[in-house]
């Protein structure tokens, strides 16, 4: 069985030696001192290890039941949610007058990336439940407000987000189901709602699902979409449960991985609901949470990545096979480690040097989000909204990639399910589709992202970088960071340069290179992110602090990053530079 | 569910217009005309679509069951495997004297794509069946073979291959199993093998199982090791079946794909064997038979991300959601297909210039080794046993990524387990990692075969190249093939060049380049193939042939291989030139 090991000190020295969150100015972050962090990291740690982690596999194994309509969590989540409930860890950046702590976003997210890490399937049903409290926090009237928030924030209540359709996935235009008012104000809603994570289950007394539908007068495609709330079993107004509404799990799926969380198709026949938000402004409610939901995916990604590499390194640590080829590095074993072997160095490294940057990454963004809400910082909101896409996308595509490397390091033992490496790479697969496939991240990206204020956001990011550069170049101690980063921050400006250039001709020539600047510009976000650690950790041992090998191995890491990685710039920039012609030769019917 | 097709016209036209097999010269070929192959292939693709891919998904959610030591197959692969046999499939290529027809590997190899693409966890039965035939027809006795190749060629009894054990996979040296003389010449065999695949099964008479094992005196490592055939049922004088042999399938594995296939732990409690080939000579014995092996194994490859793509494809045709950003292409529906969208057709370009390149380039491996049996061509012996771990290792690690491809391209769907998108890549992991996992057969790649017959094999492979890029330069129809393989080999040679000037000093420059390098020659081999296929597709069109579509299609989609696939090469070569200095900075303690 794999393990979990809270990667606490990792986080601590992004949090507080790379961004030195503390004197950042964000209000709230002036008691994310060092101490407080790490009380907070570590018992979310225990939590990690000790519960989630060793359900993750027995949630795999015996997935979610349906039996005359109700859903049956695998054995243990029910205690596990219980837990999880009572140690506040569903609250943690809740507002304090629902019950919340107040925390920033920030150290929810490195909460977040533990729990993630040891079990990705349970952590979903809070995670969605914190997508829930965010839509009503924010649009809610304050009587709905009072009436579900509390309830949310500490999880007695769990929450959905109910959008595709069997026939419309992204193209929400086409949805068919339907909401019509009724006299005392509410709605009632018809349809089929499915993919609905944590759409049914027994880990909570009521599920507050948020659906999308169409009401009359929107007009056609997705203008028409309004926001709605329909409880599971109605509230009452003293806050009782009263009837059970009209809302049924019609099936759950059978998924290649996250077994532990029930996927339902869920049938709305006359469900009772109410708006949230402006009418017909359903699609706008759904995206102003779409920054925070979507880092949130680009966070399952490396963390799947995370713990696959922990075990994988293990492994490779421990399991004899082979000599090293420069001469036996364990004479008295039968054989040698497999960490001797060059190739299995190379892919643990690709491994490692991914994991720590994306934390970095994920974490900068979730500083920018607060600064954005607790600052109404716009020039911060408008990085990560450029950014987000780059997160989700790349963090998922690489996430993944690298749950498959670990899993390959185990050889044969990796493909046995037994061994629970296939789990991390099947549990990373979904991440790279759910909350917009990545190829729509790719679209909002280039098709909406670079332009957005006029281009003043992709500007500021390199400016930013430059600003680095300028300020670094040629520091002792930061050979290997500055020239790669500047040559891949070229090559993505090149191609910002190319779709503008003949973007206007034609817009395929921007989208048919979109996937590529995903990837070119979370390369060059993640050398920025070594750059930035590297620059810390040189510091850190210019000033003799103690804990050397952490930082020359911070350093170390971070140079193969920029040595073996960033040379995908160039490539990504020569595929975009070939435009849309090799891509569109073909009619669709000579395909 | 998925539906599988087969591609007959792109095989004959590889078999044909490229390869112009009919008139190679290699005895056996002269019969393979158009038609005969016509004939092979649609009959191959009849049943592979009709008998072998209604059970595929069957296979994967039934698993094989363990039952009081026997082992139970899915349902309908006992009358699929009937028909099978019935059919001759399973005697193609092997030697009329025993019952087989005698053709060529390279048409086998063609039915082979279409068996694995149809189903592959069902077709390893027979596959493995083979690789045991190869072994006795290769070393056995006159006796051996003439009592255990009909059976095996038929199919009436299976076989098997056992090498690894729990503690050692790659470094078969560590085996424990022992194999101990008896006074009438056979051996008793004890140990426990692990992964054995089809090591039970109800599909079958008997099994035989080539057993790699270390019998007495022959010195450490893999130098003591010697392979022997232990029958499931001992087998009389008289060819009928006797007694139970003491070998016992102990537990079958639950693994991540391949589900209908059975994966045994193997027990040998002092089980009858006999000496297949030299005392101590096992492993000379097993690795005869690797080449062959192994690009079975890439084919599977580039057979799961086959029959992925046509189902993409179809589903992307099919799909409707969201508008051409150039104005709709579908008026009249309530959206356009999936198809119109550059993303979604850059990701299909990518899989269908993989698949066709990585046939041809298996299709030229078949041809090699058939070169190399038939006509003893030392040169194309040689040549494959170079290419070998690059068709093993590329294909499969692409064919896996492009799985992956077109399972996004179903959204949600491709996550769910109903719409069979999720088995093509669980199925197509497994063939990165058993026959040599892929670092291993980079390793062979840089650490054996290069150097191989003083660098005669990889200066041969450049001057093919060479000699291609000249006679062709100019060509009208070829812009945009002659100068990126120019290059691409370029970079390949420099490569080599720096392994051959750094590994010297430290082996470990080469050895950490060893995957890149792997993919690197990859890409200029599906590059070669694309140029000779673009070559044979001009031709066609300036003869005026007909089928001028099919022609041009084929030229596009290698001009966007060449476009946006060779750009890769410049990326491999500049992290092979980081040398190892980066991958080796840590010591194990560090990570």
């Amino acid at each position: 069985m794999p393990s979990y090991t809270p990667p606490t000190r990792d986080m601590q020295f992004i949090l507080h030696e790379v961004m030195k969150a503390a004197e950042s100015g964000v209000p709230g972050y002036e008691e994310m001192d060092s101490d407080f962090t790490a009380a907070v990291l570590e018992e979310a740690g225990k939590v990690s290890s000790e519960v989630l982690a060793p359900l993750n596999a027995v949630g795999d194994a015996q997935g979610c039941r349906l039996e005359n309509g109700v859903v049956r969590t695998p054995e243990g989540f029910d205690r596990a949610f219980a837990a999880m409930k009572e140690g506040g860890w569903t609250a943690l950046d809740c507002d304090p007058d629902y019950g919340g702590q107040g925390l920033p976003y920030l150290l929810n997210s490195a909460v977040g990336e533990m729990f993630v890490s040891a079990n990705m399937a349970f952590n979903m049903y809070q995670g969605l439940t914190h997508g829930a409290y965010s839509a009503i926090h924010t649009h809610g009237t304050a009587e709905q407000k009072a009436t579900y928030l509390p309830k949310l924030v500490s999880c007695d209540w769990t929450g959905t987000m109910n959008l595709t359709e069997p026939h419309c996935g992204t193209d929400l235009g086409l949805m068919r189901t339907k909401a019509e008012p009724q006299d005392d104000g509410s709605y009632l809603i018809t349809g089929q709602k499915i993919f609905i994570s944590a759409g049914e289950h027994d880990l909570a007394e009521n599920i507050i699902h948020l659906v999308l539908a169409k009401a009359p007068g929107g007009g056609e495609g997705t203008r028409g979409v309004s926001l709605f709330i329909v409880p599971k079993f109605l509230v009452k107004a003293d806050g009782s449960l009263g009837d059970r509404n009209a809302v049924t799990c019609g099936k759950i799926e059978e998924k290649m991985g996250i077994h532990g969380n029930a996927t339902c198709v869920m049938n709305y026949d006359g469900a009772k609901g109410w708006l949230l938000g402006d009418l017909h402004k359903g699609m706008r409610a759904m995206f102003t949470m779409m920054n925070e939901a979507r880092l949130g995916v680009g966070l399952q990604g490396y963390a799947q990545a995370a713990v696959a590499y922990e075990n994988a390194l293990a492994y490779a640590k421990e399991r004899l096979q082979g000599r090293a080829v420069t001469g036996a590095e364990n004479p008295d074993g039968p054989a040698d480690p497999l960490i001797v072997h060059p190739d299995i160095r190379r892919n643990l490294m690709d491994q490692k040097s991914f994991v720590e940057a994306a934390r970095a990454f994920t974490f900068w963004g979730a500083h920018l989000i607060d600064r954005s809400h607790r600052m109404n910082d716009a020039e911060a909101e408008g990085l990560v909204s450029l950014l987000t896409p780059v997160i989700k996308g790349f963090l998922t595509d690489k996430g993944f990639e690298m749950a498959v490397a670990a899993q390959q390091v185990y050889g044969g033992h990796g493909y046995i399910e037994e061994w629970g490496m296939s789990q991390f790479a099947r549990d990373a697969r979904i991440a790279m589709i759910y909350e917009g496939a990545n190829g729509i991240q790719a679209l909002d990206l280039v098709g909406r992202k670079l332009a957005q204020d006029g281009g003043k956001h992709v500007m500021g990011f390199f400016e930013l970088i430059k600003a680095f550069t300028r300020e670094n170049a040629g520091k002792p101690g930061l050979e290997g960071f500055i020239e790669p980063l500047k040559s891949a921050s070229k090559d993505l400006q090149a191609a910002a340069m190319y779709f503008m250039e003949n973007g206007m001709k034609n817009p395929n020539h921007a989208l048919a290179g979109s996937y590529d600047f995903m990837h070119l510009f979370g390369h060059v976000c993640l050398g920025l992110m070594w750059a930035r650690m590297a620059k810390a950790a040189q510091e850190a041992l210019d000033a003799g602090q103690g804990d050397a090998d952490f930082y020359r191995t911070k350093i170390a890491t971070g140079r193969y990053y920029m040595a073996r990685h960033l040379p995908a710039t160039a490539m990504h920039l020569a595929r975009i530079q070939s435009g849309a012609d090799p891509v569109m030769a073909l009619a669709a019917a000579e395909f």
